[in-house]
């Protein structure tokens, strides 16, 4: 499913800023619940937050969308 | 804003398909004016119904995002 694909991506790139779930959320104004649910896929993220997203992670939003 | 940008890149290659916003509406099964306000930008249009759009357009996901 899209959204856990996305999910997943996110993660990833998450990962490698070596942030935590709960920092990333903060750095980015997002309910850490909300954002941990996203990433699980459970979320069919709007666009607005996909970029708020995108932003936090420093990437270029289609890098989100990558090989998906 | 990033619903305009979106919506302006879907409108580009929905145009490159020579499909109306009517008939490329109907062949992705969505509501016509509903897609017509997300060429405007005027929704945070979600997850799911970006890949249903991805899809119509039978471009990967990133593609919709590229330069953006």
């Amino acid at each position: 499913m899209i959204t856990e694909e996305v999910g997943k991506r996110i993660r990833e790139l998450r990962n490698k800023t070596g942030l935590s779930q709960e920092k990333f959320a903060a750095k980015i104004g997002m309910d850490r619940t909300y954002f941990a649910s996203i990433e699980l896929g459970k979320r069919n993220v709007a666009l607005k937050n996909i970029e708020k997203i995108a932003n936090g992670l420093d990437v270029p939003l289609s890098d989100l969308f990558k090989g998906i």
